[in-house]
């Protein structure tokens, strides 16, 4: 019996047919460009069919032909995902070492893409990122690193934060978290366990896969790329400390279920120099094994404490930092030659921990640094309720690891540069050139500006930090420019009536922490 | 003829006879420890005495034996002072190429120091500072580069602004300033001019002198250490770019007239590596002269722009520094084993220079920051009326260069971080140890510890900096220590009743910018 389906995000999953079962491979079936095409058998359940059966599917369309994983799904199931990224007709041929999974074929076609959807994220301009549909994307992110292990009511509101929040990239694990303030259990386990709590790492639970996508996709609803961790260090399950054969099977499993995920970027780990059982060669061998099988070419990278990985490898993608050294952003682009996210620059939070406890303003300062930097930041936040007492064995909501809901001032302000920054693409004569800013030109005081495709500098931004000047000439590049002071703290920005040109002189509030921006009208 | 006088700071003046004449040099005369001894002498006033005339004086007290250069006055008169640092009988005897001047001897007696006479500042317990008679120093200096320059108003209402101020160091040029906001002519030139203002660098100008040191014996009397700026690129009169010659003899000329005042440091330069007409075996060589001819030991420095000086070299008594990067204050102590002085952080203000805008809240930060790295802050200030026209060629007055008063909002956090380092020297069981505050030993946040001569912890100061925790476990060594929460801003210091011991978990504000005061019990 063969299953055809689409499955893919909440807004995918609305307006086609998911899990319906289709009686004939023969049948013509039609999947959205960037939805999940999804081919269903089924076969054996004796033995260990996660290690023991092998199922690929090649997908051709014209001349391309591009071979992709399948998994055993529990059950007798088999599935092979799909993520078309060309409209028009495509067909398949699946490959097994069990005759019953072998040799299906059919045809299916690609329609237009749905409302939303652009597509998996690539790197664009050397130093930014796009949507495959060319629509630029800025990545303001945030943390949570356990929240899909913390039940249905607080990933329900999760999620619901998420809705409103300015985000739209979130660092989380595969694994749960063991971890001052992470002492809950998970609701699922990632591998059968026997009744001693011991996992079968070559026995994947189907269950927790099926809520680990069912989580991804809503995320893809909402427009949230899922920078998904894949290994970290805080374990007391044995998930970080898995022969490398077992490392190797996980990896290959999570890449054959969650490659057609259009909203995935794989984050090998988080801190993964903290991971005493494994050495940096371990890493190199993960990345050549996700080049080598996520057939969709998602974004690549791996999160460090204090021993950087060499970002200069050719299967990374982008520099995934914890840092919040940005003096030294633009030497690393230049040495890269590739986007910089810094994941990790401390949490907005009272925790009592160095890391968890930085203001709302000096959170929302780093991210306007990363920016001006011509970077990317990611968001964290762990507030304890000040009238609870402390234990760093409990498990209180804080939205760094359980999601739950935000009580910081900065994700506030982080909208409001999110959409400055959006603005960048939207600059009078934008080209496709315009996505984001790279580190400006202009001396003295940080600035960062976003040129056309002939180069032409549209838009400039100037971030004062800790000055407080009266007034400042600026010298802009040759043509004529709108002026705008913007309160990144206030979220105000309002225009200086005129056009200017050359060195221009404006009168500034004397207050810090204050932002300029001037975009091109001629 | 001989005069014998002893001069001073003002309070010196006030019960001592200043410039009074003497009828011989036999006549025994006392003079209080550290206030300053003069012998005045008249002699030729053809040709070019200021190089012509050799004169020195040998004090002899008991065994010891030490030469003073002297120096021309004008008008025939000649001049050598001393600083007696030793009570009981001096006697001393003079050299000279003039007959006139050679082989004058008296005695004289110094007796106790007058009240808040403590002697000249010496370096105390590898990175701090104590006066001669070992009372504790703490350097908390502002700047005034220009301030003698701007006629007699101005420069009282400095003093009276400096009285009421928390400074007790301020960095000053011998030499007039031209640079932006500094246009003006100064009053009295430092060397002889020509009808077409030409410098003859061969003449110094007594009435210059007369004056600088009316100003330093005014600080002297505030309590306030003159570190006395003797070469500067910012400069249009020539004085930047004398001969080696003209340098040399310059430097002479200050060290004969000017060792002998107790508030005297030596800070070779400003921002020495701007000065294109010098290198830096330049400054090596200025730094033999002061050694050979400042008799009485004064702190020397030299302060850059870029470009570091090697402040290993022996001759360098500290650092002074133009950084705000604290972090690296604790390998630079260990590796250099100096007091550091950050004496150029940027400073508090609202010009259109990215060093004079800073705002108060940063400043203060940065005080906070350098005294729990185990260093020392200076302050400056530059704040414009935003309510006047601003042109770069004008001279407002700004406090950096020309004080006047103050208008910022950190001299007061200044005031009440200066009492808080003060009291280590008060601290529970407070021996000689005590002068400062050392890079603490307690891991994560930044924290400073004073011991006592037996090396026993007697204080620890946390400063939280952008950290905002609710709570936090502090690590005391042995013993029991009161606590304090303390808000540098907001200026005030809370107790927390009881005793503590071991970890100490404290209650915190959730606020940033906090810090937390141990002080030793029992």
């Amino acid at each position: 019996m063969l299953k055809l389906s689409s499955a893919g995000a909440l807004a995918a999953l609305a307006t086609t047919v998911p899990g319906v079962a289709a009686p004939v491979e023969s049948q013509r079936r039609t999947v959205p460009k960037w939805e999940i095409f999804e081919i269903s058998l089924q076969g054996p359940s004796t033995g260990n069919p996660f290690v023991e059966v092998e199922l690929t599917a090649t997908f051709v369309r014209g001349g391309r032909t591009v071979s992709a994983d399948g998994f055993y799904d529990g059950e007798g199931r088999y599935k092979v995902r799909w993520l078309p990224d060309e409209e028009g007709e495509w067909s398949y041929t699946t490959r097994s070492s069990v005759a019953e999974l072998h040799g299906k074929t059919a045809t299916f076609t690609c329609v237009r893409a749905l409302p939303g959807a652009h597509g998996p994220v690539k790197v664009r301009n050397t130093h930014h990122f796009a949507y495959a549909d060319g629509t630029p994307y800025f990545p303001f992110g945030t943390t949570c690193y356990a929240w899909i292990h913390q039940g249905d009511a607080l990933e329900r509101q999760t999620l619901k934060t998420l809705q409103a929040s300015p985000f739209n990239k979130i660092r989380m694990c595969v694994f749960p978290k063991s971890y001052e303030y992470n002492r809950n259990e998970p609701v699922l386990y990632p591998f059968e366990r026997n009744a001693a709590g011991e996992s079968d790492f070559r026995r994947p639970n189907p269950a927790f896969f099926a809520h680990l996508e069912l989580r991804i996709a809503e995320l893809c609803a909402l427009g949230i790329e899922a920078d998904l961790i894949l290994f970290h260090p805080y374990d007391r399950w044995g998930y970080a400390t898995m022969p490398a054969k077992a490392d190797d099977q996980y990896l290959r499993y999570v890449l054959a279920r969650l490659s057609a995920y259009r909203n995935i970027w794989w984050s090998l780990a988080n801190e993964f120099d903290l991971m005493k059982a494994k050495s940096v060669a371990d890493f190199d061998r993960f990345f050549q094994i996700v080049l080598q099988h996520d057939w969709a070419g998602h974004l690549r990278s791996v999160h460090y404490s204090k021993s950087m990985y060499d970002y200069t490898q050719p299967w990374v993608t982008h520099a995934s930092l914890q840092s919040y050294d940005f003096d030294v952003a633009a030497a690393w682009l230049k040495a890269w030659g590739k986007p910089i996210v810094y994941d990790e620059v401390m949490y907005e939070g009272n925790l009592n921990k160095r890391w968890g406890n930085i203001s709302g303003e000096e959170m929302t300062r780093r991210f306007w640094l990363g920016v001006i930097a011509g970077c990317y930041v990611t968001h964290g936040e762990t507030y304890l309720d000040p009238e609870q007492p402390f234990d760093e064995n409990t498990t209180p909501t804080l939205w760094w690891s359980h999601g739950g809901t935000l009580h910081g001032s900065s994700p506030a302000r982080i909208a409001f540069l999110r959409r400055l920054v959006e603005e960048t693409a939207t600059a009078a004569g934008a080209q496709s050139k315009l996505t984001g800013l790279d580190p400006g030109a202009a001396p003295y005081y940080l600035n960062a500006s976003s040129a056309d495709a002939n180069g032409a500098i549209q838009e400039i931004v100037y971030y004062m930090d800790f000055h407080q000047p009266i007034y400042y000439e600026f010298p802009l590049p040759d043509g004529s420019f709108t002026a705008e002071l913007i309160d990144p703290w206030q979220m105000t920005v309002m225009a200086v009536p005129g056009g200017f040109s050359g060195k221009t002189k404006l009168k500034l509030s004397g207050r810090a922490f204050q932002a300029v921006r001037f975009r091109r009208i001629a």
